[in-house]
């Protein structure tokens, strides 16, 4: 039956996927509109260039400055962060009512500017933190009904919210609740799928519907911000061999990418830590960092664009190619060519990447040069604004990047006189190359895929597209770790992945358990603050107090406490059996942040852990295989787990995610 | 680094894949071998009725006769005991090679005979016995490295091949991946996910080179067994209204169907207690009782074709609907109509049900009234031939029946003159009808709206599913449990749903756990052989013999040993050392079969359990509530949970699979 938990849970499932559309929505009308009005201001006249690198700066020291300022937290494309919070970590400010103003208007900002970021990963931490607030991440708790305040609850709807911004994105639903799925650690089951599938259908809805306006809606078609071109069944089959090739190229980028990455990071914290230690410092350096990333975009797109790229108006050529693009005046800009001609490189440059992504892969006749700088340049300039304070995403410029190739290569002479591939060859080798290079940076796969795939509209693109990213895959795994592997860990995240690590089977618990610090049931608030005070552990193993050995370390287990729960009692000298239902279930790792204890009772009084323990926590024993400990870590999402001993279930040691993440890396 | 065993993993996937889409094939070719004789020699005349319906039992007496006497796992769709040894449970003689050649033969019959049953089901099953025989089911085992005889291996590549059947049959790669995901109940990281989506591609691509014969490829289209029609942007945003009456539609015939088939599922029960408890009897009565379901089908059909269905055959009527299918002669027969003229009834009938669903989706001007007597008859008959030992699956019928009734509905006169759904209204509605009866009937809902989306090759279609889907479903619900639950149900498999039900958070461990049955780790060869014939435990806590009191139950908990182990060691007097790696794997659920034990040795030798019980079991304590412990077994496809104490990890229970099956029930 359907009880009153149940209707409050699909309610609030239905609104966070109508609030994530429209976010969804309001975002890319904002950025279209700064990106309309630079085109306009300066797409005219290469003499304007000056100031149009002006404009984007400024653009870009208000976004990297108001990000660094007020919300770090908003930096970059968010996909990491919530990684890690649905992994177990809750990395701090990252959820925050400032940081998603600061990244909503800082990504338009950003992407309005011309720097080579996208959209997307700050749409999936937008969708997340919608999913925060909309179960009691702010002061709604109250009029909520309880049951959202558990954080199990609000984990599902974190990645229910990430999952619909994903979908409202790529117009994708299916693709957004499998990425959710491949990135979201814990338990899902198939209530959650299709709550989930519910979720995005309706954010892709509600984006579809604001986007035509309700009443213009007549059509289902073209859900997302990025349409990757409508269907076309002609998919012939030599495209399978060409995958190879696509991915190999895509592998090969995207490994180089990673690795250059991590290094120019490692740089950036090597330089953060030697020169600047000063709050006023960082926030200068780290916003005349981003301006100059955008900069430099600007100023190598125009400078080439001014040398090169001036071609005829004209619909058509003598060989049927589309020039249609040449005529449509929301698109292209003359960028100081002659009455009869428009700029090729400056159109694809002005103009929203969306936009130009279509152009592409729906045939419009380039040429190869244009688009090969193009592709080029985004892809350099993509490595300088990555990884600075700008909030923005790695999607939509790897897609820009890869449709850019894929069609320059499409464009060479050898495809033009092929009369097998010539008609789809600029669509299709667009999208393989989209694929490539996403699949050498990224690595997600199967999401991936189905965003494609539901973006492209083409189901016969599939097999195709599955080779593209098995290569580029495997080639990439030859030169590097995935990004957000690399990401995380260069964020010290101590991030568990969902494969059991193969070296996981030959070792016990015992080889990385800690000592523990163990309270006693029946304690002393002295005791208890003194513990508290000497160490900064996040939970701590209770031992019964009836009898048995004096020595507390012999006694047996009798539960498992957490350190807010403790400092939480002495604070406020309650009980804390109010809130003890939401809160033991967070024992399993969703605990809050570790407060150090305030206004701290400490004395003789005695204290009884019992009604805040969690009476019976996960077990393992020493003797335990490693890879059965971890399993039980990221299917359960644990932040501790306590090692008892067989003789008389005494503890003997307790492992935690940072323990498994550095055996995990050694 | 890329290690010898993800090589050959790997190499074993792409295998199976290759390997379910021949058989995926063969299966298709046979089946459609078998209908074009039958249409070729009956559907002429009607004089030829009685030979027809004769031809058809025997068929049918021939596939259920094997079944019954072969392989009586072959019976039915297969995806419920696919399933069950999914989550846990080892249904046995289903997954032996007789019962694949049993499934394999008698489901092509049973189609073949005209049956209301499908391919698509046995397809999972078949799929998921290659995956079983690839990995050490047969012979193969002493040739394969021997990681793959882990149980953990076994059950993956299971749950591979029943994606690979799935995506097989319905040309759907991500169907087929998230049908494997929905239902497996274990741990499925991002690798098997991704391992799955290979596996699927190749299987379809496997099945679409074999199709068009491999050098005849050049098109990557129409990859399945089933196409729903080609793609086609303009989707109405009307259909979104639409979606409401058709989901209450599927949802009340759904659980209409659900009920129906629970009751005679009952009767057939009762029946069999009854009356014959011989095996010819058994043999006999089954094999009648699918002969006559098959007869009576066929009757059906033919009668009504005989007094109704004749046409005009013409190219296209004057208001422009196409009625090529008059003049398609491997379609249209004619059965007793005049020389200008066709019967669509009869049509509908004799020609392969995909054809049907094909000509229908594609806008073919048949009559209301025919389709709507199709899908009448289609679902009634299905209710009367599901449920015998006929092997075949529910998917087909289903998609047929609710294209036919989609296609009368949009036939009928209102939408016939209603210009704005007139042009895609039949290809539209059809869908919805076959979403809203599957939805309705299985309740499998994301991996459903995926195999619709990617069959139809239309993303455009996706959010009227979706809505489809979630009224369907949730009017079914209401009438009945879904129909995978209830058909497990009636087989008394004790199956754990992903969900944990919501009542396990006030419950407690101590509420369900049985008193143990505990062996000492030192024990003799007699007192083990005591307990083995006592009891019929799959497995038995073992407790410490070091120390401690007399009282075996209070001594602390030192392994778990499965009965089969002991067992072995009793028989064979060896220490079983050799294969304690694969087998403590087993430990946690995928045990073999509870053999009683052969040449017990017994007497007073002394006998370590030490080296093949498993030294750390996952363990509970009593005070756990029982939401945790569910939670653990179906995550990490536990079959025993061993309950210890707090004070001195004594065993003070043991909880098994069937004592949550049976709260769960209750």
């Amino acid at each position: 039956g359907y009880s009153g938990r149940t209707f409050w849970r699909w309610a609030v499932t239905a609104a966070l996927g109508i609030v994530t559309g429209c976010v969804a929505v309001a975002l890319s009308q904002l950025t279209n509109a700064i990106v309309a009005h630079r085109r306009a201001r300066f797409g005219g006249d290469p003499g304007t260039m000056r100031s149009c690198i002006l404009f984007d700066c400024l653009l870009a020291c208000l976004a990297a400055g108001a990000t660094t300022l007020l919300a770090p937290g908003a930096a970059g494309s968010g996909i990491p962060v919530v990684k890690a919070y649905l992994n177990g970590v809750r990395v701090r400010g990252c959820l925050s009512p400032k940081c998603f103003l600061v990244k909503f208007f800082g990504t338009a900002m950003a992407v309005g500017a011309g720097a080579s970021l996208g959209p997307e990963g700050p749409l999936v931490h937008l969708g997340a933190m919608a999913g925060s607030f909309l179960t009691g991440g702010v002061r709604l708790r109250q009029t909520m009904p309880s049951f959202f305040r558990t954080d199990i609850d609000r984990r599902d709807f974190l990645s229910l919210g990430s999952a619909c911004g994903f979908a409202a994105a790529f117009g994708a639903p299916v693709g957004g609740v499998l990425f959710a799925l491949e990135e979201a650690s814990s338990f899902w089951d198939d209530k959650l799928l299709w709550r989930g599938l519910v979720a995005s259908s309706l954010a892709v809805f509600a984006a579809l519907a604001l986007d035509h306006g309700i009443i213009g809606l007549t059509k289902l078609s073209h859900y997302g911000l990025i349409s990757l071109g409508g269907s076309d069944p002609n998919v012939s089959v030599e495209l399978l061999v060409l995958a190879i090739p696509a991915g190999l190229v895509g592998g090969i980028l995207g490994g180089f990418f990673v690795r250059a990455w991590a290094l120019l990071e490692r740089i950036r914290r090597l330089i953060a830590e030697r020169s600047y230690s000063s709050r006023p410092w960082r926030v200068g350096a780290r916003t005349a960092e981003a301006a100059f990333g955008v900069g430099i975009t600007t100023l190598a797109f125009l400078a080439v664009a001014k040398t090169t790229g001036c071609v005829q108006i004209h619909e058509e050529d003598s060989e049927g190619r589309s020039h249609a693009w040449t005529t449509d005046s929301s698109f292209a800009v003359r960028f100081g060519c002659d009455d009869d001609e428009v700029n090729e490189l400056a159109s694809l440059w002005f103009a929203p990447r969306e936009n130009v992504i279509k152009k592409i892969l729906a045939g419009g006749a380039f040429s190869a040069s244009s688009l090969f700088y193009c592709g080029c340049l985004a892809f350099a300039t993509l490595l300088l604004v990555f990884g600075t304070a700008l909030p923005g995403g790695l999607f939509l410029p790897l897609i820009y990047c890869g449709a850019c190739l894929g069609g320059a290569a499409a464009r060479s002479t050898k495809f033009e006189n092929s009369k097998r591939f010539q008609a789809p060859a600029q669509r299709h080798l667009g999208v393989l190359g989209a694929v490539a290079l996403l699949a050498g940076v990224q690595r997600t796969t199967v999401s991936l895929v189905v965003i494609v795939l539901e973006g492209t509209g083409n189901v016969h693109m599939l097999l195709p597209i599955v080779a593209t990213t098995v290569v580029a895959r495997f080639v990439g795994n030859l030169l590097s770790r995935g990004f957000y592997e690399v990401a995380l860990h260069s964020k010290n995240i101590p991030f568990l992945e969902k494969h059991v690590p193969s070296n996981f089977d030959r070792k016990f618990v015992a080889d990385v358990m800690k000592v523990p610090v163990v309270l006693t049931r029946l304690t002393t608030a002295s005791a208890a603050s003194e513990v508290l005070h000497a160490c900064s552990h996040g939970a701590f193993p209770v031992v019964s107090s009836d009898e048995g050995p004096e020595d507390p370390s012999k006694r047996p287990l009798a539960g498992l406490v957490l350190r807010e729960h403790v400092a939480a009692l002495l604070a406020h000298r309650r009980d804390g059996r109010d809130d003890r239902r939401d809160r033991a279930l967070s024992s399993a790792g969703w605990d809050g942040p570790q407060t150090p204890p305030r206004r701290l009772a400490s004395g003789p009084q005695p204290l009884d852990l019992g009604p805040v323990m969690v009476r019976s926590p996960y077990v393992v024993y020493a003797d335990c295989p490693l890879s059965r400990a971890y399993r039980l870590f990221v299917t359960m999402g644990l932040r501790h787990l306590v090692v008892v001993s067989h003789e008389d279930n005494s503890v003997a040691g307790v492992v935690t995610r940072a323990d498994l993440a550095g055996c995990l890396h050694s």
